[in-house]
């Protein structure tokens, strides 16, 4: 049972993937990833999910043959060192046992293993009013700076997923489910769906 | 308790509509919107399915100054009282009682009502599948026709949907829950959101 969740910034996925994960008392990783990277690349954490979030420069995709572009820059290597040490940590991760895996494209590198593929998102309003709830003491961004934040963030996803698996970030097509945490409570839909997947 | 539900054509959207409203003891509506609509207007059932299935001629959103466009046609003028029959029986329908309504814009007609929205989807390959068993026995179409056919539902209906509601069929901002009928059988899906529903 391997269960991915892609997510927008603020919607709650990382809570609906820790609770989902102690629902069915199985493995979560999130963060994880980046320490085995980390540990792989002798790369900071930090660096690492720098290349991660927000660096996919390059604008070709991944796919297309590299002939046509022999000039990759240094970083435009580095972040794509950084995405196969990712796909072999997730591989091995998921091998070891049943998981829930947070992001990182999980859901396309383990496609062979057919994981349950969710995506949370919400509507900007909530988004915000979660991020302000949870903002660090010393972010004092206005409103349309957290949205701003909120926009560019996602876009970023977006970038390096699209980039990576050729496919359309947050497209229903690529998920078997995709919840909307602004009209229901992530603790009733974590206890559902573990539910749900347990019946399967 | 209103619940409305988009869906792609043989993602099995009805049935699932069917039994959750089954599942929570409430009323379904389907096709007895287009009974209420042809009640009140004398046309013919199927020619108002015609024209909600397949004919909204105009390529200019309705939400457009009229003053734009005075030329339009008799059937767009047709079409219009149809979708304005429909809003008013819908919004009827959803004073009456709890009720699961299946497509016909009804998320967005009852948006002031706040109801639950679910979109229904599936793979291609599983559409094709579920087509293929509920066929009628005078359909003898290969699998690229069904195919075709299913595309070309689908076109149509996201054309009618954007045009009337000036959103866009199928993304998922518009939606609370979208599911993906491929993975997980209906039939659990209906019990466990019934579930997720009552305990709100």
């Amino acid at each position: 049972m391997i269960i991915t969740i892609g997510r927008e910034f603020g919607s709650g996925g990382r809570e609906f993937g820790r609770r989902l994960a102690e629902e069915l008392s199985i493995a979560y990783y999130d963060s994880e990833i980046l320490t085995e990277i980390a540990k792989r690349t002798s790369l900071s954490e930090n660096y690492i999910k720098e290349i991660i979030e927000k660096k996919p420069y390059a604008s070709y995709p991944i796919h297309i043959g590299r002939s046509l572009h022999p000039m990759a820059s240094p970083i435009q290597e580095q972040t794509n060192i950084i995405y196969q040490e990712q796909s072999e940590t997730i591989k091995e991760l998921a091998k070891k046992s049943d998981c829930v895996i947070v992001g990182r494209c999980a859901d396309y590198i383990l496609r062979d293993e057919k994981p349950f593929r969710i995506f949370v998102y919400a509507d900007m309003e909530h988004k915000v009013q979660r991020c302000k709830s949870r903002a660090p003491e010393n972010e004092n961004l206005t409103e349309k700076g957290l949205i701003t934040k909120i926009k560019s963030i996602d876009k970023n996803r977006k970038k390096y997923y699209d980039f990576y698996t050729g496919n359309d970030w947050g497209d229903r097509s690529n998920y078997d489910l995709c919840i909307n945490t602004s009209t229901m409570p992530i603790k009733l839909y974590a206890k559902i769906i573990a539910e749900m997947i347990r019946a399967l």
